[in-house]
């Protein structure tokens, strides 16, 4: 770090990735070997995903065994595939045996069959089973994200006993920092951290210092449940057993920030009327879009048939009251934008489990205060604009004092109707057990389209007598 | 665990949560006391916390010194208030001295400022003047969620020194596990993990086998960066440096679990046209919630005037052809979700890194095709069932074929536009520096609408010459 005293993080970066560039230019492969091996496995893996595709399998080669494993794992799947299929069968069976149990699952899960079929012929025998077990624990469980590298100790050993073995097992495992106590049937008996280890005395046996108020977690809980224990307890790992109570496993704080980001991923797909995918945006084909995106349309625009039989109905009446028409979409908008509001922030709630289903009734206490508010200020807004805008600025004289107070009064009303039914839907689908992101603006807003539009032709009916 | 073997951990929990209520209700405060100090601290403020308001302070008074502050820091601010007034100045300071600074920071930030000013009295004034350095720095930045509890070590210890003084000092420390090597006037010089310092022999001096290569962040940086560089590299804590490059914090990895979660929040929010608020929707009031709230909802109203505007410019016409009119609401909440689609998934992309605002090209060409992919499904479907339903079925005479497809190359073109334009303004946004979110389902709707009416009503000139 000398001579960079003034550089921030990202300039340091950007010298790095200059030099290296001209290194490669230049063809100075001892020097861009030796920068390398200096580099975060991270950093390496960036710099090569950017070089051009027949360059990453030459540059790679460079890389010292550790670092080329390290790296590796870094990868995204195409980058991986490109390594697998320029690598000989020895090369890629010792990347195999040194990534870690859950970033081979992962991999094999994204890449395509041929590709997993010459992984699995060069990984031996015992990693090919494990993988293979791994593989089999339902998508998105504890299961399917745990990994295998951990530090296990006995209830009878010493402080000294212990960190004696950390020592000679260490270096393989995920992480350390919490070693696992189980007894001789692999049962999980307690858990304890280096930090306690090396706060107590050497002599101090393990049983009397271990916690035995153990947070575990079990092969088939979904993995957003595990990712709320790291999160709620604050752990570095948590462990994974089966229904025997039997050791499988761990989960490391690590992976919990992938499956957040997943998880949050996956929400921002519902509430936007798309079927979730596994795969990045940017790895999506058009086709595939296609498939994720279409049925929803297909289904809003069909419901959307209700609004326009409504419609229909008072077409004779909208003929000869024209001026209604044209505050039509606004009133749409107003009420699907207010019902997206309430739903959306209901459904976050419920997701990081600031609101609990039973508290429906203080919701929609709430959400009747914040709408009748809303309501009131943007019917006023309204009323004004209309006189002031459509009437006086825009010269529409058929925009009278009784037509802006039908439209004002509409406003009051839908923004009423959208935010209630937008904070209710929300917390019965989690009720019946159904995903409340589906009750997002989309569907909400088809529902509280018709709706709307029966409001304001009611109220147009009475004020208006169409 | 024993007698538990097959019980999973939730059942476990109940359990004990029934147990405790029933020591409670018996008055057996002996027992209850004893019962808790075996649990967990994040356990023992969820049972508190669902106590009766009167009850929480004296069951928290049971605990034990060491369990008092950390279930107090587990707790949310409501509860910490509540604690704060009913505790003496002693046992106030106390725990106080016992909180990680972050979690005293954070503290702070939530009370109110009478209950900040009581704090800050009992608190030592070592840690009152680095409470107030502290909260000096920007919300939402590094400085504001490190913490200044860290170990550090000099580059000539060797290991057996480096882990004498982690046995030492580490007891206090937010995490041991990565140790910072400062020079004497406190420049950060590298990192070096306890796994590292337990893998080597005891007389391998630190400069030997530290890091050099830094990952860090700087105070002023985004908690944003600084939970991807966490996320990115793999770590467990980073350290903070101010612009000399002194190690002034580290900022550990479960602190960005809870940076991603707000984080993801406010994209939530700002998607859903609100204004971000820190505090959760369980502790937002009515009144603020509108404060939140109505201003997007006005703008949006107000620029629903040109779609207005372009309504009433066709009035005549649409009064002769009044069954245009019943497809308005289809058509724009097609357009709608069409355009919501395409911007969540590029807006979603943008956020966790996956596309480039350079990649701007590659996105238009894909949701080009995507789009006229489903436009052209969507298309086909409502021309059969405008002829099936709304004709033959409904018996709606006005629904022709020329009407019919009249409506359905307008959503055709409809849907192209919505997800070209849905895909490119949150690239353009981000480009420009303004948030992505901001171009999310509302604001997208709101112009989809303008220019689905002006697609739908110019196609309707050619084929229906109105």
């Amino acid at each position: 770090m000398e001579n960079m005293d003034n550089m921030d993080f990202e300039a340091m970066l950007e010298q790095q990735t200059d030099t290296l560039t001209e290194l490669l230019e230049n063809r100075k492969m001892r020097e861009l070997k030796a920068a390398l091996e200096e580099m975060n496995e991270y950093d390496v893996a960036e710099f090569l995903a950017e070089l051009e595709e027949n360059t990453i399998p030459m540059v790679f080669r460079l890389l010292s065994k550790e670092m080329a494993a390290d790296v590796f794992a870094n990868f995204d799947a195409p980058e991986q595939e490109l390594i697998i299929n320029s690598i000989t069968d020895s090369e890629l069976g010792a990347i195999i045996e040194d990534l870690y149990l859950d970033d081979a699952v992962d991999m094999m899960e994204e890449l395509p069959s041929n590709v997993v079929k010459r992984v699995m012929r060069t990984a031996t025998p015992e990693t090919r089973n494990l993988i293979n077990l791994y593989l089999k624990f339902p998508e998105n469980s504890a299961g399917s994200i745990m990994t295998a590298e951990f530090v296990d100790l006995k209830k009878y050993m010493n402080v000294r006993e212990a960190i004696a073995r950390i020592r000679r097992i260490g270096e393989d495992k995920e992480t350390i920092y919490t070693c696992f106590v189980v007894s001789a049937d692999r049962k999980l008996e307690g858990v304890i951290s280096v930090k306690d280890l090396l706060l107590h005395d050497d002599d101090t046996v393990i049983e009397e210092i271990m916690d035995t108020n153990v947070v575990f977690a079990m092969t088939h809980d979904d993995q957003e449940e595990v990712a709320e224990k790291i999160s709620d307890y604050d752990l570095m790992a948590i462990p994974v057993t089966d229904k025997e109570g039997r050791l499988v496993g761990i989960v490391t704080v690590d992976d919990v920030i992938d499956v957040m980001e997943q998880e949050a991923t996956e929400d921002f797909e519902i509430m936007a009327a798309m079927t979730p995918s596994d795969k990045p945006y940017s790895r999506t084909g058009a086709a595939e879009m296609w498939k994720l995106r279409v049925p929803w349309l297909m289904f809003l625009m069909l419901s959307a048939t209700f609004t326009s039989m409504i419609l229909n109905s008072f077409e004779d009446a909208l003929a000869v009251q024209t001026v209604l028409i044209g505050f039509i979409p606004m009133l749409m908008g107003t009420g699907g934008n207010s019902g997206a509001q309430s739903s959306t922030a209901v459904i976050r709630s419920l997701s990081i489990g600031d609101t609990e289903p039973s508290d429906i009734l203080s919701v929609v206490w709430k959400e009747l205060r914040v709408s009748m508010l809303c309501g009131a200020t943007l019917s006023a807004i309204n009323f004004v604009k209309m006189l002031l805008v459509d009437r006086s600025l825009l010269g529409n004289p058929e925009v009278t004092v009784i037509v802006a107070a039908t439209v004002s009064m509409s406003v009051l009303f839908i923004v009423m109707f959208a935010k209630v039914v937008g904070s209710t839907l929300p917390i019965l689908a989690e009720k019946i057990g159904v995903d409340p992101a589906v009750m997002a603006n989309p569907l909400i807003s088809t529902i509280t389209d018709a709706v709307s539009l029966l409001i304001y032709l009611e109220i147009a009916k009475v004020f208006l007598h169409i």
